[in-house]
């Protein structure tokens, strides 16, 4: 079903200065910076040497689910994502199943991945999202 | 200086729920259980089919410091694991950037595994595991 985890995601307050903190201090790759407006974020992947990256993601504007994570919660690990083959067929398993889906249909994440969120409800407090590139 | 993510750890009120669940739900695979007294846990790893592994991590009593989590922030992503292949390297260098660590020395953990944690202070919020096998 999973082939692997894509990345940990991480809200932070100031991608720039988290940013530095990943790559200068504790030696982490910065591989790229996209602006997602329709998701109200602003995200950075940085490498851990292996197939499962760091995501930094910075609120754009108030709106934005990681600025009201943010306000609850503080800077810190955010979600799991875990790539999967056929997102429509695991989020299909999953409704048959009863496990409570953010999204019910699969979205456009950065760099055109398929991408859709399970509810932390159903998960054990973890906001896991399935990603198909 | 790191070569993966080795796990994602995530703190549960009952590790036999949570097992039950993350399997015959989600879909991951129960790879071992672990006892580890002298950390206060009880841990499962399963499999995400990639090189990442989910950990998940019941407190044994009162004082283990996944029993102080779970009443402060409740179920949820606990820590991030990354692979470093010199563990004492790692932190001398860390040290030597002011960076906040949980552990100056390497400790044992499940495994027999080399593990230190780093101060989320120090890491925009994000308990992070080094960990040398």
């Amino acid at each position: 079903m999973f082939i692997g985890v894509d990345h940990v995601g991480v809200a932070v307050k100031n991608l720039n200065e988290a940013i530095s903190i990943y790559q200068n201090v504790l030696g982490f790759r910065l591989e790229g910076i996209h602006v997602l407006s329709e998701r109200g974020v602003k995200v950075a992947f940085l490498s851990s040497g292996g197939e499962t990256k760091i995501e930094l993601l910075e609120p754009l504007g108030s709106n934005s689910p990681i600025a009201k994570f943010l306000i609850n919660r503080g800077e810190g690990i955010h979600h799991i994502a875990v790539k999967v083959k056929d997102i429509d067929g695991v989020l299909e398993d999953f409704k048959r199943k009863g496990v409570i889906l953010v999204d019910e249909k699969p979205r456009i994440g950065a760099e055109g991945a398929k991408i859709a969120f399970v509810h932390p409800k159903s998960t054990k407090g973890v906001l896991l999202e399935l990603i198909m590139k």
